[in-house]
């Protein structure tokens, strides 16, 4: 219990606008053997151990999920023996990517298969990748190729409930944006021409502000917002007299007060600003990299773990598999197992852990992904990836972000947490696909319920083996900043039985978390092995 | 003289949220065999003629670009023979995709060979489309495969001169923007709670307003900025205690002072905000599907056009080719030369037609394209796409947007036009070279000389067949909104000749522009065949 976990990120920041540093990603890269043909390890990260040395011991790694295999993956580079056990019949846990022969029955009881055409897919779990995201160096590493995750579209549509005569209009997020840039650039400009701010303002100041509000709103040259072509047009700009039609702005008020820009902070998000990158065909590519890798037969999947317990030499951990009780030993392990389910395992966890361990919230979130055969959002709609976003249940429906022009794709109908989300999960799917096709069609029109082919949908509280999308520390769904005393609590090993996960990162919910969480258990894993 | 054009674009509008209608792109599809077998005209838009007639004229096109290939390959839908005469061995004119291989003297005298590598290239002209151009339909339509095109990204750079301690220093875009967001936040806040706006704002207006603000400039509770993750790390959040560096907000004056938000809007332009889309392999792709469907055998390269005159029975165009004097006549002409060079050509148009050309000044504009061994921008500025901004003379740094962590790619080291182009496009090329990497290196660091592999660059002006990299109308770069004196003279046919491209529309400098142009004159020539 004295082995203290290092931040190693702490040596990857870089002092101009960047991320994680070339050297920690070569290092982070498969490691050249030494000279002597043996594998020598490789800390995750420079400068975390005191020397390299061989890896000599036994881990088990409960759970194949991004934690798990990575830590795996991790230690395989360094020698070390490991074993991972994964209750489901494929590698990723919650980075789930659904396509045609997804087969699963949920703890509602119902079963659904999915039926999508060749190459389409939806993502059910993690979907994106923020540029700074570790997540990027694996894909690198492992091969996996990348592409750009549309998270944000001008020509999507916003559509929220106020007492205004906007409320339930879908209207473009570029007029939205326009409007609303407008309205406060107008309102800025008139407060400092008025000397409303000249305490704070020198005239130097303000006349910069000026110029700067001016091409930040498209204001007029009396300061006044007029409307802007960034809004876009009833009728396109074309050739010889066509100056096309500009639509018509708002009125201030109604922009103000309807709300129209609400979720616009959504895309300076540290980690939701574009470019966002996603692998080529699903994000479960990662996890099927990892696996190659790391070698299919040290990866027992369908293996559900019933009991993991520290003994006097190691730990012992008890599984079923095939519907066969068996059991296996080894001098470490690695719980990677959301929080949520450890403490149903058999086990002789200290009353503190327990305790923390029930102070991990699993929040409430899922998708459903409609596969239609015509992509009107294209054709109709000129929207090319991105999500359109509304105060109904759904939240968001987010567009697809390959087979551009394709004869077909799989939009998903919403993507929520919480209260909204749980407006979802108790239903059976038809249901469900009827209120998202219903709230859908609210904001895209009957289309939206036209040329559907098929449909799945997954609430992570009612999947087996995850039982949350994610968790929060003691009821907050914060993603970090702040240690509660539970979460500090799992950082530390109990005996033999390390825990991991986004779980225990300030990146909850992200796959970033994940590894890193692994990267940190793998280097205090090591760096106890070889001082023992 | 009496044929008018109508704009068809008009019915291709939508009330809510998009552009082109569907109806409009099936239209515009290859259209179905008739009945007998004969290819029937189907006109490049809905409603525009008034019944559908076989084509039964010759048509010659000057200029294998965007208009003229448009042209040919619409006309050719409706059975009329056409034939293209195009100075340049390729199709494109100004759409050029240049990779190993492309060899070009420009008309300082200097000849390059491109010798990039297998995969790489850069656009010298067009090279992203939004999604409201038609540009997408034609990408469609001629099954020219599309990805999302980087035009915003959080991570680049910024680097401005200003009177202020930020002057010349690189600072993260997502930076910038979360501080000139977080302080106007934080003033129109101040101002509003001081009733500054009281005579134009309702409380209710405040309030909601204040929600929003809060929300955009990531305000303290008590209405300041004091920074916000939105900005980025110093060192990423990791797991465990790992909370990250965050780094510190600039001052609010050296933030007005220093312009930091000079160039937030672009990415609100109707035609550059997110997403914007760009054909796999090369912004080209287009052309050379365009020709594939014309037919090879109706192009003709090389074929550069000395003379252009009607005739009492049609159009007489002599062209050299293989430095063999040639001559061809047909019923009509369409002519998509840059008008700076039709003037050139020995022809009969009336003075007035000259003079209008005349009206039409080529802007200074290029690229230039540096190939490294190392993607040093994805490695350590975790960089993946976008464009770094800066008011040195290069303007900005464009990041490829494919081959993603791939071993190399090409980074167009400046994209500028009027003075700061200027200041390259009399330079050779190693002298561009070595000021673009100068400047570069002054924003990005040492890294931006190294891993050099080879580079390319263009100066429209000082390009063979172009001389300009577009057009304004007397003196004004503006891009439509109103038309010129002699702008309207060009939009008439000159008895047979017709002038088409995107110098002739409300989209200069976009193939969209070019496009709709051409469409038009279809238009237009087909009414007037089949009234005749």
């Amino acid at each position: 219990m004295t082995f203290t976990r290092r931040t190693f990120v702490q040596g990857l920041g870089l002092t101009g606008g960047a991320g994680l540093a070339y050297g920690a990603l070569s290092t982070l890269g498969l490691a050249p053997a030494a000279a002597d043909g043996s594998a020598r390890f490789r800390s995750p990260a420079m400068g975390d151990l005191l020397g390299p040395a061989a890896g000599k011991a036994t881990v088990l790694i409960l759970g194949g999920g991004p934690a798990g295999l990575c830590a795996a993956y991790e230690l395989r580079k360094a020698g070390y023996e490991v074993t991972v056990l994964e209750a489901r019949k494929r590698p990723g846990g919650r980075v789930w990517s659904v396509r045609g022969g997804t087969t699963e029955t949920d703890l509602n009881g119902e079963t659904q298969t999915c039926t999508f055409g060749e190459g389409h897919y939806f993502n059910l779990g993690a979907t994106r990748i923020p540029q700074g995201h570790i997540t990027l160096d694996y894909c690198r590493e492992l091969g996996v190729e990348i592409q750009p995750f549309g998270n944000q579209n001008a020509n999507t549509l916003v559509n929220y409930k106020s007492d205004t005569s906007l409320s339930g209009q879908s209207i473009p997020y570029r007029a939205a944006k326009a409007d609303v840039f407008g309205y406060i650039s107008e309102l800025l400009q008139k407060a400092t021409s008025r000397g409303a701010l000249d305490d704070v303002l020198t005239p130097v100041d303000k006349e910069a502000l000026s110029s700067f509000l001016r091409d930040f709103g498209d204001l007029s040259s009396d300061g006044r917002y007029l409307g802007s072509s960034r809004r876009g047009y009833d009728s396109e700009p074309g050739a010889g007299l066509n100056f096309g039609t500009p639509r018509k702005p708002f009125q201030m008020s109604e922009v103000i007060r309807g709300g129209l820009g609400r979720n616009i902070s959504f895309e300076f998000g540290y980690d939701q600003a574009m470019m966002m990158m996603t692998p080529v065909g699903g994000m479960d590519r990662i996890y099927y990299a990892f696996q190659r890798e790391i070698g299919p037969d040290r990866i027992l999947f369908g293996a559900e773990v019933t009991s993991m317990k520290n003994t006097p030499s190691g730990v012992q951990v008890e599984y079923t598999q095939d519907g066969k009780k068996q059991a296996r030993t080894a001098d470490y392990c690695i719980c990677t197992l959301p929080p949520n389910l450890v403490g149903r395992l058999s086990n002789n966890l200290p009353a503190a852990v327990l305790t923390a361990l029930k102070a991990a919230i699993p929040v409430s979130s899922g998708k459903l992904g409609i596969e239609y055969s015509r992509r009107w959002w294209e054709l109709d709609d000129r929207i090319f990836g991105g999500a359109t976003n509304t105060d109904k249940d759904i939240a968001q429906i987010m567009f697809p972000y390959d087979h551009f022009s394709g004869d077909g794709g799989v939009v998903v109908g919403y993507y929520n947490t919480g209260k909204r989300h749980q407006a979802f999960e108790s239903l059976t799917h038809r249901q469900r696909l009827a209120k998202a096709v219903g709230e859908g069609a609210a904001i895209h029109g009957e289309k939206y319920g036209r040329d559907i082919l098929s449909s799945f949908s997954g609430s992570w509280r009612r999947t087996k083996y995850s039982e949350g999308a994610w968790v929060g520390w003691s009821g907050s769904d914060s993603h970090g900043g702040e240690a509660t005393p539970e979460y500090s609590e799992l950082l530390a090993p109990v005996e033999r039985i390390y825990f991991a996960g986004d779980h225990l990162s300030n990146a909850i919910a992200w796959q970033h978390g994940a590894f890193t969480s692994a990267r940190d258990v793998v280097t205090a894993l090591h760096t106890r092995v070889a001082a023992s």
